[in-house]
């Protein structure tokens, strides 16, 4: 199966890195740089899509005169979207205009919620954008599999920064769990592996669970090309111990005000001032308030004793320096290869 | 590290695959039945080790004919902790008299408690017995690595069942960082991997994240020398999807009036009527007057509707069959190479 993706995305190199959709992070230059070396960009179009015409006229523009060797006429990096509060019809002009490689659908209110979002798109390109799914258990899998008929499934574990269900497994046990699933179903959809994967090492564990591929965020917010605050990024190559250091709470979107997400979701962050205050019984509007305060602070407004939302994930520990995203690839490529036949070869007698 | 942890255990296959102490479920017989197979079987000790004399007794005596290869005088099988509520004065003369392989630690009030724990076992058998500790965070590791000095350091995911702390990463995050900071402080001891693995894929892929070998807790409920009531094993084949079907808490201790566990750590477990009526507001008393009338019921005291705890790891939905200890370690042995040497071969050209 990873041969199929290697199919539809005749430019990549193995194994397949994606950079997963941040919004407002994973903007045109992080998602294209991603893609021209030799992984795969999602362009994050989060929930309110006003904007993506432009960030996708922009990926446009910066693939110009790149070597991609791309689908005739197909854009090769995807767009993400957030499709509890995403405007199908703000949606479709912009994916019938780019035919981009993928779009990677999460979060619906209901999974049948994605039935038009994968007719509406495979009419407007003919089949060329491939649709994509994240979920985050064995029963989203297999319901997303029997009605949606993704060509990709996205598996995110429970170490995953940013939204995602409340209630998961890590990937340890997910993937092949799931794997395992649709083998008894008889489905065939390439699993990709998401959440807690830094490096080549994460890399090459996913791979050995089963996974065709591997979807990195955190990683990428320390990408030279993300679209971020210095004081946020700052944060994540200070962070270690992601296991402490991060939590999942829902009050990283309520002191911003967004309340709108579905009630199984909530999201990995790293601990700040804002959550150890309502942990010690602040109420949501006194932090809503000085959140507002905060936010004139720019990058101070970051930290451990910041309140700035600093979403990212358990691995966050393994980000210690900026890199451009053509070297992060190429790391946590190398490197999953370096593991997987250093690890092979220490049992080979 | 791999061919350290096979010099002091000779007996053993690789990859090295450890039967993680659960209490009241790991007794002599699974114990020796693991060491027998080839693996390493930890006998639980608890918390209250009253009877530990007793059961080590029992593992003597199956080990007596064994043909196990063990070092003069080590009996090829570990004991297992539960500090905070251990009597070092009662598991002293246990370890003086049969030299066990190895004895692990786990949740100590504080990391310093471990030190006599150390020393004195490392006193009554003249090194003879390996010290195990447990931890579940990078800061844990290294305290633990610089104070106690273990001979192996298990590392210990979000996704393993029963308890641990309550922030922990999963080990696709943890191993690596702790393996990291290791290098960095120049500190060498192997680290065995638990959590969330069940089957040959998640072995391959702790081995590829930078463990010498791993630990199943979970896995072993399903074996036929388990102590286990037949209702609770019937669950833990029962459930799937473990990262919705289980659940981390405090609550299946304190229906079961067990209050003395260090503040930090929780237990995770199969979702039963328990947890969902104090989800739903039910007051911890009534949930102990409940649990003590579904004492009665016998196995039909676990399941969806029963209260009896039932803990278990994210990774139960990938046990659907009671199997021999022996079966057990070897279906993970032989799957964990196969899929190594799979995973590796896909990416040669």
């Amino acid at each position: 199966m990873a041969s199929l993706l290697r199919s539809h995305y005749p430019w990549t190199s193995v194994p397949f890195v994606v950079g997963a959709p941040m919004m407002k992070i994973t903007m045109a230059r992080l998602a294209v740089a991603v893609s021209k070396a030799g992984g795969l960009g999602f362009v994050a179009g989060g929930f309110d899509l006003s904007g993506l015409g432009k960030d996708m006229d922009e990926a446009a523009e910066l693939l110009k005169f790149s070597s991609i060797q791309s689908k005739s006429g197909m854009l090769p990096v995807g767009i993400g979207f957030q499709n509890w509060g995403s405007d199908i019809n703000l949606a479709m002009p912009v994916i019938k205009k780019h035919q981009p490689a993928a779009v990677w659908f999460f979060a619906p209110h209901r999974p049948s919620d994605l039935l038009p979002w994968a007719k509406e798109t495979r009419a407007a390109t003919d089949g060329k954008t491939k649709i994509w799914v994240q979920v985050g258990t064995v029963a989203e899998a297999i319901e997303v599999a029997k009605t949606t008929k993704p060509d990709v499934i996205v598996l995110q574990g429970s170490d995953a920064g940013g939204h995602g269900l409340q209630q998961r497994a890590g990937i340890i046990s997910l993937l092949p769990e799931v794997s395992d699933a649709f083998a008894k179903a008889g489905i065939e959809i390439p699993l990709i592996a998401a959440g807690g994967i830094s490096d080549g090492r994460g890399a090459a564990a996913a791979l050995t669970l089963g996974a065709s591929g591997v979807a990195m965020g955190t990683r990428f917010l320390a990408a030279e090309e993300a679209t971020i605050a210095k004081g946020y990024q700052n944060e994540v190559l200070r962070a270690s111990d992601g296991g402490v250091s991060t939590v999942k709470t829902k009050l990283y979107d309520i002191v911003r005000g967004i309340i709108d997400w579905p009630p199984a979701y909530d999201g990995r962050g790293i601990v700040n001032r804002s959550y150890l205050d309502a942990l010690h019984g602040m109420s949501d509007k006194e932090n809503q308030e000085l959140y507002k305060e905060a936010m004139k602070l720019g990058d101070d407004g970051w930290g451990p004793e910041g309140r700035m939302t600093t979403y990212a994930g358990a691995s966050v520990g393994l980000v210690d320096k900026v890199m451009s995203a053509e070297e992060i690839v190429k790391d946590v490529q190398k490197g999953a290869l370096k593991v997987l036949e250093n690890t092979a070869r220490r049992f080979q007698e």
